[in-house]
C-alpha cells in the first residue's frame, strides 16, 4: 500500500463525520489562484492533502451519516477504481475502448431486462445491435433525465413532409409544423429539481414544466394528471413527457406508476420514470411491488452512485424502444462513424470513462439477491426508525416511510401536548422550525453523526413549510444501533438547545 | 498491490496496443442479458477481467498509440484514483463535499487566472464568493460547451418587462419577447461534433449553427464571418455566439482568435472558445501566442482528460464573467440552497465527484513548467514527424502541422510523381483513399501501432474527399524512436497491400 492508499484508509477509520472548523476559516486556505513556476514535489502535495483536504472531507462511508444518498462503497469497487484509471478507456468509440463497448451494452441490457423483462430473443436481437440503444451510462441522473426528455421531445417532434426535423429546425420550428402552440412536460413537486434544468435547457422554458397536484402522500393525483392533460390539450400543448418519480428525493415516495402508465398509453404520451434513487428496489422480491408499472415506462433513470453502490459520476438511462435514442443520433468523419459501434453516436456527453466496468462488476458479485439484501435492509431499518420516532414524545413522525428516506422532526417539550393533539397554530409551527434548525446544525458541529434538513410542505399542517430532519438509510454499516444513537444524540441536544 | 492492481499493472506491460480479435467474434461474449441470481466470487470476476477484459482493451497509454486524444496517465494520478474513489464525496453540495467544494474553485480559478489574467484583487473579491462561478468542472468536454451555450442563450434572452426569462419561458416565448426571427450559433466546419449536439440540445436546431467558410487551412474567414454576421441581422436573427475553436479535434488548427474577438465585442456577441484539446497551449511561454485574444472569450472550455494528463470524464467550462452562470441557476430545498456554496446551483449536472482533486494536484505538482514541457515537446515531436514524412516519397503530407496533431497519407508507388507535380485526378485520389484505408486497418490488425483515420476535405484537391492518416501526439512516452518507427512500419505494410 503506498502513501496515497494509506492515507485514503485513515480517513475511512474517523470517527468524525467532519472537522467543525468554520466555513469562513477554511476558505481562506483556498484562495491562490496562481499556478506555480516549477510545481512542488509529491510529498509536499501529499502532506497538503492530509492536513487540508481529508480532515476537512465529509465522511459520507460513516454509518452514522444518514443524510444524503452517499454511502460507504465496497472495497472491490474502490480497488478497481485504479484499474478504470490505469486502463483510461474512452467509451466514446471503439477505438478507445473496444471491449467495454461490448460490456457496457451488456451491463446496460441487465438493467434493461431486470426492469423490461422483454424476450430472449429481444436480447440476442439488441444486446449488441449497432442499431439498438438500449440505454446510455451517463455522468449522473440529470444527465440521464435530460438525455430521456431529449429523446422524447425529438421523437415526438421529427422529420415529416416539409419539416427537417427538431433537431435541425429547433423548437420554434417543430411548433409551427406541427401545429402547436407549445411543449409541456408534467410531473409533481416531487420531482428533483434536474428536471426543472431539464425543462430550462432542452428550450421550453421551467413555466412549462406543469405541476399536477399530489395526495396527502406527495404522490400524484391521477385525477389532476388526467385535467392536466385535458388543459393541455386545450391549450394546443405537445406533452412532451409525463414524468413519474421512483423515490422522491426529499421524501422516498413512489407516484403511482401503474396507473400512470395508463393514462399515458391511452393518450400516447412518452412516460419517464425518475428511479435515480429507487430503481434497485426491482431487485427485492419484497417490495419490487412499489415498481408495478414501471415496465410500461418509456425511459427510465437509475443512478448508479446511489442503490447501486457505485462511485460518484455513474447514472443511467434505460429506453424500452431501442431506437428511440436514434432521435438524438450525430456523427462525426473523425469520431464517430455512422454505423459504427462507437457509443457517442447516440449519447448526451461525448468523451467518458469505463464506468460500466463498475456496473458490471458490482451486477456480477452482488447479484439478485445482493442488491435484494441491500434495499431489504435499508427498507427494515427505515421502518424500525420510524417505529422508535412514534415511541418517543420528542419526535414526530412527519411521514410514513414508502422506502428508505424517513421525514421527521423534534418538538420541544412545551409543545409535545398541543402536537399530539393536533392544535398547533402557524406561529408555533414555526417555532418548531427554529428549534429543528438549531437541532440538526448542532448536531452537525459535533461531528458525530449527520442527518440533514429541508422545509418540506406538510399536508396535515395545511402546506405550511415545515422543517424536518431528514434521514437517507441506505449505508450498510448502519445498524440498528447507530439508529438509535443518532436518536438519543439528538435527544441529548434538545436538552441544551 | 492487491490483485486487481497487479491486473492493471499487467495491462500497461502489454507491448501490443489490443488484440487483433474480430469484433463479431468478441461480442459473443457479452451477450448475457441476465443477472446471476447469488452472484460470483471476485475470484472468478478476476478471471474474467483477466481473460475476457484487459486483453481486448484498447492499451492507450501506448507510446505507439498516436491516433485519439489518449495518453498515458501520471502514476500519481492513477494512485490518487483509489482517494477519490475512497473519499466519495459528491460536488453538488457544500454538505457531501465541504472543503472540495473550496478545492473546486480554486483549481477552476488557477485557470481562470492563466487564461484571463485579471487582478490579485478580482480572484481576491470572487475565488471563493457564493455569487461568483468562475467555472464549472464537468464530465467533458461536451458538456463544458453545452453549459457555456445555454449561459449565452439564457444571458441574451433574460428577464424583461412582460417576460419571465427563456429559462421560464422557452424559446418560442423568447424570441417572441424579444422579436428576433430565429437563433443562430455561428462556427466553422472544424468545430467538434458536440456543438452541433449542443444546437440540437438547447433548442436551437442544428441548422441555426451557420458554417463560417474557412480558409486553405481550415481557420474561420474574418471576411465570411463578418458577412454571416450580416446576413443573420438581416434575417432577424438572435446570434447566441460565435464559437471559435482552438486545437481543431481533426486537424489541431486554431481559429484566428484575436480577430474574431475584436468582431464579437464590436459586434456585442458571446464568444466562445472550444479549447477542449488546445487549451494547455497556454502554459508554453513559446506556443501561447498561437492563443491569443482568448482572453476576450466570454467563456472557454478545456478538457482536463486531453493535454491536462487527467483521467477520462473531466472537463471544465471557464467564464470570463463571474455572474454569467446565474443565467443558469436552479434551486432546491432539499439540496441545492440559493445563497449557499452549493457547486450544483449553477451546473448542468448534479451529483458529480471530487474531479477537482485531480485538477488540483497536477497543475501544483507539474506546475507552469511541467505543462509547458508537455506541450512544447508534443509540437516539436509532430514538427519532426512532418519533417520526415516531407522527406520520403511514400507520403504525402496534407496539412503543415500548427500544433500536435499530424493530417498525412501513404501514396502508392505508381502515383508518387502525379502527386508530387499535383496532377492527381479525383479518380486517382480515390483509389489512393483505398489504399490509405487498406494500410490503416492493417496497421492496426497487427496490433504494435495505432494512427487514426478521418476523412477531410483538401482545398488544394479542390474538397474532394480524401482518407487521411492523423496522429494525435500528445503521448509523453512516445520518443522520437517511436515515430519513427511507426512511419517505418507504415512503409513495410505498403510492400505488401
Amino acid at each position: 500500500m503506498n502513501e496515497i492508499e494509506e492515507l485514503a484508509q485513515s480517513f475511512l477509520l474517523k470517527s468524525t463525520i467532519t472537522n467543525n472548523i468554520n466555513l469562513e476559516e477554511l476558505k481562506k486556505d483556498f484562495s491562490n489562484s496562481l499556478i506555480d513556476e516549477y510545481g512542488i514535489g509529491l510529498d509536499e502535495y501529499m502532506e497538503f492533502l492530509e492536513e487540508k483536504i481529508l480532515p476537512n472531507c465529509v465522511n459520507v462511508s460513516s454509518p452514522k451519516y444518514i443524510g444524503h444518498m452517499t454511502s460507504k462503497l465496497p472495497d472491490f469497487i474502490i480497488d478497481t477504481s485504479k484499474l478504470v484509471t490505469t486502463l483510461n478507456q474512452n467509451t466514446v468509440k471503439l477505438e478507445t475502448s473496444k471491449v467495454v463497448t461490448f460490456l457496457e451494452k451488456e451491463s446496460i441490457a441487465i438493467l434493461h431486462r431486470k426492469f423490461y423483462g422483454f424476450s430472449d430473443e429481444f436480447y440476442s436481437v439488441n444486446i449488441q445491435n449497432k442499431k439498438s440503444t438500449l440505454g446510455n451510462i451517463t455522468s449522473g441522473g440529470t444527465i440521464a433525465n435530460i438525455t430521456a426528455l431529449l429523446c422524447a421531445r425529438n421523437s415526438s417532434l421529427s422529420k415529416k413532409e416539409g419539416f427537417e426535423g427538431i433537431d435541425k429546425e429547433g423548437i420554434s420550428g417543430a411548433l409551427k409544423a406541427y401545429g402547436y402552440e407549445k411543449a409541456v412536460i408534467l410531473g409533481t413537486e416531487s420531482l428533483h429539481y434536474s428536471i426543472e434544468k431539464a425543462a430550462d435547457f432542452i428550450g421550453i422554458g421551467s413555466n412549462n414544466l406543469i405541476k399536477i397536484k399530489t395526495d396527502e402522500f406527495g404522490k400524484m393525483s391521477i385525477e389532476d394528471l388526467n385535467q392536466k392533460i385535458k388543459t393541455a390539450r386545450e391549450e394546443n400543448a405537445l406533452i412532451i413527457s409525463i414524468i413519474a418519480v421512483a423515490g422522491a428525493t426529499e421524501s422516498g415516495m413512489i407516484d403511482p406508476i401503474e396507473e400512470i402508465a395508463e393514462i399515458a398509453k391511452k393518450e400516447k404520451i412518452h412516460l419517464h420514470v425518475d428511479a435515480a434513487w429507487g430503481g434497485p428496489i426491482i431487485f427485492s422480491d419484497t417490495h419490487k411491488d412499489k415498481l408495478k408499472g414501471i415496465e410500461c415506462a418509456d425511459s427510465i433513470t437509475i443512478d448508479g452512485h446511489k442503490q447501486l453502490y457505485l462511485p460518484m459520476g455513474i447514472g443511467c438511462v434505460l429506453f424500452k424502444d431501442p431506437t428511440l435514442a436514434k432521435s438524438i443520433e450525430k456523427s462525426a468523419n473523425y469520431i464517430i462513424r455512422t454505423d459504427s459501434y462507437d457509443l457517442g453516436r447516440r449519447s448526451v456527453e461525448g468523451s467518458r470513462p469505463a464506468n460500466s466496468i463498475y456496473l458490471h462488476m458490482a451486477l456480477s458479485i452482488f447479484g439478485r439477491r445482493g442488491y435484494e439484501s441491500f434495499i431489504d435492509n435499508s427498507i427494515r431499518k427505515t421502518k424500525l426508525m420510524a417505529d422508535i420516532i412514534k415511541e418517543y414524545d420528542e419526535f414526530e413522525l412527519l411521514l410514513e416511510p414508502e422506502i428508505n428516506i424517513l421525514l421527521y422532526r423534534a418538538i420541544p417539550i412545551e409543545l409535545r401536548e398541543k402536537t399530539k393533539s393536533g392544535t398547533l397554530t402557524v406561529k408555533e409551527n414555526e417555532k418548531i422550525n427554529d428549534y429543528n434548525i438549531r437541532l440538526q446544525k448542532r448536531q452537525k458541529e459535533l461531528g458525530e453523526s449527520f442527518v440533514s434538513r429541508t422545509t418540506s410542505k406538510i399536508k396535515k399542517y395545511e402546506d405550511q413549510g415545515i422543517v424536518v430532519l431528514r434521514c437517507v438509510i441506505a449505508n450498510p454499516l448502519t445498524r440498528d444501533e447507530e439508529i438509535k444513537e443518532i436518536l438519543k444524540e439528538q435527544i441529548e441536544i434538545m436538552g441544551k438547545i
